[in-house]
């Protein structure tokens, strides 16, 4: 992969932004470049009907409405591990699919959560105003986290909608995000995971591609599809190329604006241990789904997930390698720097730069103490993290709102009970094999010796130890839950739960490595803030900040590219999947889903299946719809190429593209290859009658 | 997995030795314990024709000769690196098998050297009195080193045999071992590699097991086959349950006598790096080889050796973090040391094992660059290791054969020039993958400013450069590599070879932390031999020494186990193949080989397949025969259990078992399945006629 010099985007946040990068804000969008590159105007109507269709998954992904009685459409690994949920040995969605054919068959889902984007407030000044100035980390952090979980509540009391105060431009900026949300959201069609995930790993981030990566749900209220005013018209002609396309979703977390000292830590140290981390993860799983066809399917959403993630963290490491991305950034550093250098009223974000770096460095120093314990990667097993949640609702929910650990404040109540009491299947044996793996990381990492590798272990080997908790604990009994969390922390310690006293165990250590990483990122958090200021004053305001996990909107062209002097279309077809299948002789992953393989005759093997796009998107943005100028939904997107994956860093249209699933795709999946056709009427007509 | 306190064995190299424990020198046979234990009598005749049957794989593994005519046979794994050799994508010895029906249609293999072992001397008081008293470390292994490859030179002289000094109990003696050597082998028999390696990676190190896990092969000499007196007869009945039998075999390093500094460091750094390194390694290649049947069949040796790797160490680090194999190994130790003190004839022994945990240490900070750089992990391909030894040899070969780096020795050289000189295929995808992904590590585990890092990667990205050396190098080239050897340092440096000038760049470091570590390895050598000398004073002799890729005998019972309350049998048959990939759906790796699949009415499915027995067995031992007390070969060694990888630093014989072919199933194979029914005539026999 080489990337052209000039391709990559550096000086975000502040003066220019080329081609069509931008995760932009739905309070400050793109509108003027619209205008002057498009000829297109994004009328506030137009935007405000988008944002409303546009909807969040808690689990990690977007969504849309697409029709007026809640049905809502996204990735199908982005349903999928609410698939996972619902599945059994007997059971299995992923590996079959589903369709509902009538309202009654659609399945509840155990603990999926939607959020709708309704209102954006600026929190700035009174977040900061709550800080005193000249605190120290520690007490302007937990001045923040107060102020904060009361804006919060109050927000939530006042409007009765979900309230969360977003971190912007890494602190400089608080924006309180209020969302309506649904928690009974119902599984109406999923195509077999071979059909969405046509090409697995290998074909993973590769285009061209050929994937039905699509699932649909319905949101429910008081037990009736919910009636929706903004839904997105389905377009089922989709795009062609060159065609002006928008992606409006939730992008995860990218990087763009991190210092070169934070980029380096990176690259030297935070993308190798994590990609170290998943390695071993995606050996234990592979090797343990090799065993049993029973086992694969218990562990295959976790498995995707560690694949998934060592893809993407590989592809950005590889982006911080590349001299021709991080030259640049250095080059753009120094010259900032330079510009500040000189004048009192940016001394303090020219001193920012070495605050964050001696933060980066602080940090760095318990990163892999802090990963095993506070991330609780030494007990990677679900019961591990319910027994810890049960221990810290007892400590945490006596102590006022804005004084607690952050997952633990009012407004996040209903979120944290949704998932801690969710009926989801908890499998021993992979629990149990899972643990043992991260005991012996422990072990590892720290030194057998280590007296807390030495209490944690108890005078046992880790598979040992491992089998005895995961044998001995009761948290993977939700009345269990619920009476610990109803009882508080007297009836958590009564219960003498094995898995519950190593939780206890570990988190005197494993909080005061929280403190200190969260003082460290309030120095940071503060510092940034500097530098924005700065930055703002000197380069203008135009931008967008880092993506948060918050809607965001983008836009690009459906465009191909060349690679290694071969022109890569911007489309593929139907007749693409069963080329590539008859390439790879049928072989897993590449084997012809079964249905797919005997109604071949009934499709139009031209209809168009996936496309690229210029898009400015990134992980978490998997489900987003893609629109048209008319505000119609022409397609969804479900990853980015290779090249798009150091986009983390910095934006690169050259060859780096965001992928999507056509819409014409998912009516002639539905109505040739699912025998759906109700389903397809209702996206056409936007409604069910 | 539980093991039973009292049934590690750790008082080993001296007291006594419990069980069927003994990887044993041939010229200190456990005659006495066989006449006491089994009522059996190791004659002098018995043991040496046994071992002038018994052969050495200097790929690594072992053999034995089965007919006059020079036939012998080893494992399919142990095969499989020459078969790999033998392939291309239109000639896949691996999947397809091969059979030559007659003597011309035997293949040569490429660089395969076969080892059989003719005699044995003690030549410690030699070496040791060439060492001068109070030495440097530096100086006494220049001395040491001088001193072996002089007796190696002299013995090969006089000979004409392969003559290497062996360094047993870590340095508490030097024998000399003298080999006949083959380098005219060919490839008679294979079976496909899913008959071999039935259940693939899940099962490996598991039991029961349903493996044809052997390969024959012919030795030449003069272009006829070699005509052997010392050869195995072949039992068609083989073993049944409670027999004793014997292991004739080549295990390859064993760390029983490691002091407890040694494990500890074993348990908490070593092994968990040489683990990180194998999980990464794992991942890139079983995704690449997901991508084309073509990549599968390029990287599937090296994915399996990998695969094989991880799976052992992670059972040895399991057996070091288990309290019940490391109490017992502590406690020993202090025992030890408690009968050393206050005795000042051997304060040298308990000074050494101070001696040994410093040496232990100081290796330890360097073992990171130490691996990169002389192990060549940072460079992974075998261009590098290639165009390393053409520099190497061109600044080696002019010194004075002590002197030089103990690869270069003049006894050696035989060996380096049939490797060196390989026709072997090697693949410039294959190794761009695998040069990227070690350039990336080498980054990651430096840091990218490293200055040695900057230099290797000459201002390009590790994918760029890695292209770029595999491109540009032309040590692929068999007649280039001539060229540079026979022209020495000058025509090596004429040449400018990109990679070689690579190797150049990173050679002085690499040196300076070899220099390093034999300082080290000499320190503990001496040291080692201290306590060698104490333990037989104060223990007595009995014993044997660690493993050292040197003929051993092992003997025991064949029996079964019990694991999780159920009880193991010792043998499987021919039908249980049939049940397990019934069970198993078919599935890859559980999918019948479709020629056992057509021919399952020829079979007795009753034929006894593969069994267990006590025998202490490792790594190397591959491919071992087994021997019936009448000196006939009844099985062959394939594998150990899961339970037996421990055996590294303690036998124990509660559930570690070594796995074994019958003679039986492979004439029954030959016969039914192959239609090799002349080959089977002559294992019956013993020759071709």
């Amino acid at each position: 992969m080489k990337w052209l010099l000039a391709g990559w985007l550096i000086c975000l946040g502040g003066g220019s932004v080329f081609a069509d990068e931008g995760m932009w804000l739905y309070n400050q969008p793109p509108r003027e470049q619209l205008r002057e590159r498009y000829q297109f105007d994004a009328t506030p109507q137009w935007l405000e009907h988008l944002q409303k269709s546009s909807v969040r998954f808690n689990s990690g992904g977007s969504g849309s409405f697409v029709s007026a009685d809640g049905l809502l459409i996204s990735n199908h690994h982005v349903g999928a591990d609410a698939l996972q949920k619902l599945s059994t040995k007997d059971r299995n969605f992923l590996r079959t699919g589903f369709l509902a054919k009538t309202s009654a068959e659609e399945i509840k889902c155990l603990d999926l959560e939607l959020n709708v984007l309704q209102s954006i407030e600026d929190v700035t000044a009174r977040v900061n105003a709550a800080v005193p100035t000249n605190a120290t980390p520690e007490a302007a952090f937990a001045a923040r986290r107060k102020i904060i979980a009361t804006i919060e509540k109050e927000s939530q009391a006042a409007t009765g909608l979900r309230s969360d105060v977003v971190t912007l431009w890494q602190g400089g900026a608080y924006q309180l995000y209020r969302y309506k949300r649904y928690t009974d959201v119902r599984l109406v069609f999923a195509p077999e995971e071979q059909a969405a995930f046509f090409g697995g790993d290998p074909d993973n981030f590769e285009f061209p591609r050929f994937d039905l990566d699509i699932c649909l749900f319905r949101a429910y209220e008081n037990g009736q599809p919910a009636q929706v005013k903004d839904y997105l018209h389905f377009s089922p002609q989709g795009v062609a190329p060159g065609d002006l396309v928008f992606v409006s979703g939730h992008p995860g977390h990218t990087s763009r604006l991190l210092t070169v000292a934070e980029l380096e830590h990176l690259r030297d140290e935070g993308l190798p241990r994590r990609l170290e981390t998943l390695y071993r993860r995606e050996v234990l799983l592979a090797n343990w789904s090799q065993r049993s066809a029973e086992n694969a399917r218990r562990a295959g959403r976790m498995l995707f997930g560690v694949r998934n993630g060592r893809k993407a963290l590989n592809g950005r490491l590889a982006g911080l390698l590349d001299p021709e991305l991080m030259g640049p950034k250095i080059q753009a550093e120094q010259e900032f720097k330079a510009q500040l250098a000189g004048k009192p009223e940016y001394a303090d974000a020219l001193a920012a730069y070495d605050k964050i770096a001696t933060a980066t460095t602080t940090l760095s120093t318990q990163a892999v103490e802090s990963a095993l314990l506070e991330g609780a990667q030494a007990f990677n097993c679900d019961s591990f993290r319910i027994a810890r949640t049960l221990l810290r609702a007892g400590a945490e929910r006596p102590k006022p709102n804005g004084e607690r650990l952050r997952e633990f404040s009012d407004s996040g109540r209903v979120s944290l009970e949704l998932a801690l009491f969710s009926e989801k299947p908890i499998y021993p044996d992979l629990e149990t094999l899972l643990l043992a793996d991260s005991l012996t990381d422990f072990a590892g990492q720290m030194g057998l010796d280590a007296p807390l590798v030495q209490a944690v272990l108890a005078g046992k080997s880790p598979r040992e130890r491992a089998a005895e908790l995961i044998a001995g604990t009761s948290v993977r009994d939700v009345a269990f839950r619920h009476q610990l969390y109803d009882g508080g922390a007297a009836a958590v310690a009564a219960a003498h739960d094995p898995m519950i006293e190593l939780a206890r165990l570990v988190d005197a250590r494993a909080r005061e490595l929280r403190e200190t990483a969260e003082a460290q990122d309030e120095v940071k958090q503060q510092a940034h803030a500097a530098i924005a200021r700065a930055r703002n004053a000197l380069l203008g305001t135009a931008g967008y900040p880092d993506a948060t996990f918050t809607l965001r909107l983008a836009y690009g062209v459906v465009r191909g590219y060349t690679e290694d002097g071969r022109t890569v279309p911007a489309m593929t077809t139907l007749a693409g999947l069963y080329e590539r299948a008859a390439d790879m002789h049928d072989q897993p992953p590449f084997d012809l889903p079964p249905l797919w393989a005997k109604r071949k005759s009934r499709l139009d093997l031209n209809t168009p299946f996936n496309f690229v796009s210029t898009c400015d998107i990134i992980g978490g943005n998997s489900g987003s719809p893609v629109i048209n100028r008319a505000g119609e939904f022409v397609g969804i997107i479900f990853d980015g190429n290779l090249q798009s994956l150091p986009w983390d860093y910095a934006f690169n249209e050259r060859q780096g593209r965001a992928t999507s699933v056509h819409a014409a795709a998912i009516i002639e999946a539905l109505n040739r290859v699912y025998g759906a056709k109700k389903l397809a009427q209702e996206l056409l007509k936007g409604g069910r009658s």
